[in-house]
């Protein structure tokens, strides 16, 4: 009965989130000689949120609010070579390797034998792009979306796309905000595989996931078993 | 014959260049007491293109190689203040409103009774779906496909995905190099409607050209009869 697995990327199939602290560590190194390494980095998250709406996600977006940071956190002391500097630790995000998470290549090997995957993934279209190639998954999935914002009407259109009724489709994310509680909304299936260390703007309420059902892996190894259990087949043992 | 109909968006629905051009001027204005205006606007041009393959299209990449011009054409000595004024305006490129080209409107009405409609663009994912939203034609395109690159392949794939033969869609834009050229190639029809300045990268030359056929419309008003002329219906006289 489920005909397509939709897997979120960052975080989910590779690790996303250590890339960003440790970018977030240098720059408050950079900028030590000015402020408190805490003050810093809840000042980069303040600019972070507040142009969400006008770069969207991404490693782009990220390094433009770490210039904006930097220039308002020292009232505009900040030198070119330091403004440079940040600018190259943006690019070094976009070049750096991808790493897998633990039984990635395994249970996407597995579960394209029988459904149908896609990824859905939020961020720049370039760097998803280069990522999903570099990670070598890339021939698993039948189609790749990149998506500005994750929400109930992005996973009825998914549906609507591929031709399937919601329940036919599981959703597979790290985050309960954008993955799990939004495809629920919209009639999927989702399986919750919690990352070590969210990023901030991703954790949700108690209260908000009161009200969802969903399921939930503890890695990435458990969800093909998790997925055959969610219409089980009346002929199989047990 | 014609079954779809893919618009490319910027400098063909909506003016595009006249946002980039603007800003190049002030950016060159900022930079006045270093250097003249065309070697400030050459090594801008250079930096972007350098950038490309790092950032792909859209303000966010223009933003970003606006500030790295800016360090190096001042070799360290841009102050904050200038920093904030770059960030600034792709700020307000993004906010710019959406100004239409003739015909536009009335173009795409008379189409989508016919064709289905979609559009095919590069640039920053969140960026052309805000403009294509309060452009006031979303409601005509049955989808809307940002890309990081425009070539055979992209077209190949659109046709699979909408389950149409390459002879079956029609490509709309004013860029040779990623609208014309790859949509022949892909053995789409293309109908080229040429912007007043295009952008120095998207130039081709002649001999690039020769060999790919495709239509010319000195403007959009043009392109339902030259559509209509792809496959004349043989019961009409003449």
């Amino acid at each position: 009965m489920i005909e397509i697995v939709a897997f979120d990327a960052d975080d989910t199939l590779w690790h996303n989130e250590p890339l960003y602290s440790a970018t977030t560590n240098r720059f408050r190194e950079l900028l030590a000689s000015y402020h408190s390494p805490a003050w810093i980095e809840q000042r980069l998250y303040e600019t972070e949120i507040r142009n969400l709406r006008h770069y969207g996600y991404g490693i782009k977006s990220f390094t433009l609010s770490m210039i904006e940071t930097a220039v308002e956190l020292t009232e505009g002391r900040i030198k070119g070579s330091e403004i440079s500097e940040i600018v190259a630790y943006g690019k070094e995000m976009l070049a750096a390797p991808v790493r897998l998470l633990e039984g990635a290549r395994e249970t996407v090997s597995q579960l394209m034998q029988s459904y149908k995957l896609i990824i859905v993934t939020k961020g720049d279209l370039l760097d998803q792009e280069s990522k999903i190639a570099r990670s070598g998954l890339g021939e698993c999935f039948f189609n790749i979306e990149v998506v500005s914002e994750k929400n109930r009407t992005t996973y009825e259109r998914i549906c609507r796309e591929n031709r399937v009724e919601p329940s036919q489709l599981v959703v597979v994310g790290d985050s309960l905000r954008s993955d799990v509680l939004p495809a629920v909304e919209a009639g999927c299936h989702a399986i919750h595989v919690p990352y070590d260390t969210p990023w901030q703007h991703e954790v949700v309420a108690d209260e908000q996931v009161t009200g969802h059902e969903f399921l939930c892996a503890s890695g990435l190894g458990a969800v093909p078993h998790l997925i055959a259990g969610l219409y089980p087949d009346p002929d199989s043992p047990g």
